[in-house]
């Protein structure tokens, strides 16, 4: 039985590393690529390399730039005494497609987890206390989540920002938009009970 | 709202370009290949410029090589007196995956597609019928697969080879293997009753 030639196999391998691509994805990838004749190959390699050389973490808030500042940190419009602090980068992504906050972010880049060995004292903390120092924020929401160790990051750190007397706030935990009580978990379901709000 | 920035935006968009990959599996992959730092980026982008560089048609047989001949042309044990014609090389991974072919292969390359506008005389025959000049082969099995255009395909290329009086033979269309007839459609189920043999 007779496979691909070797350098086929190579990329059908490099393919199965990425997120989401199994064995079938990555050989019907590989075969377009294979017979393709747009440039889609030079393009993809010309990309990948982009991101690599190109990209970097803005100085001020962390999120992804080609520059020294992100577009965020650089856009006079923003509210900059408002922080939203979150754990990834995409996170800037998410809550800038919701159109809803007009603050600045800062990407905290860890989240305390034991499973993986990050414990509190390994939050990188210093550069966001000394952004605090300078910026005086008003206010600065935990956008971390409501998993066990999101959860834990944001008491943790809570804490710490209480005692500088900031007014500290994390995303509000209730049913999902456009879902019915059915679909709840009751402990989802117990924080929008705990939750409610006068109509 | 803010964007990610240009890099990563072009390799989100050139990522969706390949099969499968929608705009949530290009922006994970795009996201993976941001964080990481084994060195997947660099194997990829390899990976994708070799088979640029390294692959072309086996100049027998049409199968994918990094030679002048592939492994199947080169290799003593197969029977070079049977041809298994195919449209595409992946077509040739497929079948000697099952194991049940020890002959050698020629792919075609395309498969007549009035909608696609390749008509009869579109078909690549002249290498082929140079092919059985020169190798004079015993059997031809066209394997086309079911679908109109590769019936169409296979009676056109039967006509011309039976004048040349080889033996030529079609894959056999029938039940599927583990399939039950409740799932059969019938034109399958008339070419089982059809193609039935006595036990």
């Amino acid at each position: 039985m007779i496979d691909f030639p070797p350098a086929i196999q190579n990329l059908i391998h490099s393919l199965k590393e990425l997120p989401g691509i199994g064995p079938r994805s990555a050989e019907r990838i590989t075969l377009y690529l294979l017979e393709e004749t747009k440039g889609t190959k030079q393009k993809l390699v010309q990309s990948i390399n982009e991101i690599g050389a190109k990209i970097k973490p803005c100085s001020r808030c962390g999120f992804y730039t080609e520059e020294t500042l992100c577009s965020i940190c650089l856009d006079h419009s923003r509210d900059k005494q408002c922080f939203c602090l979150v754990i990834h980068p995409i996170d800037v992504i998410k809550i800038e497609r919701t159109g809803a906050f007009r603050g600045v972010y800062h990407v905290l880049g860890k989240k305390i987890s034991p499973l993986d060995g990050h414990v509190p004292e390994d939050l990188p903390l210093s550069p966001l206390l000394q952004r605090i120092d300078e910026e005086k924020p008003r206010e600065i929401i935990l956008a971390f989540g409501a998993d066990a160790e999101a959860e834990a990051t944001a008491l943790y750190i809570g804490q710490i920002l209480k005692k500088r007397a900031i007014r500290v706030s994390v995303l509000a935990m209730g049913l999902p938009a456009g879902s019915g009580l059915e679909y709840a978990d009751s402990v989802t379901l117990s924080y929008a009970l705990s939750g409610r709000r006068e109509l």
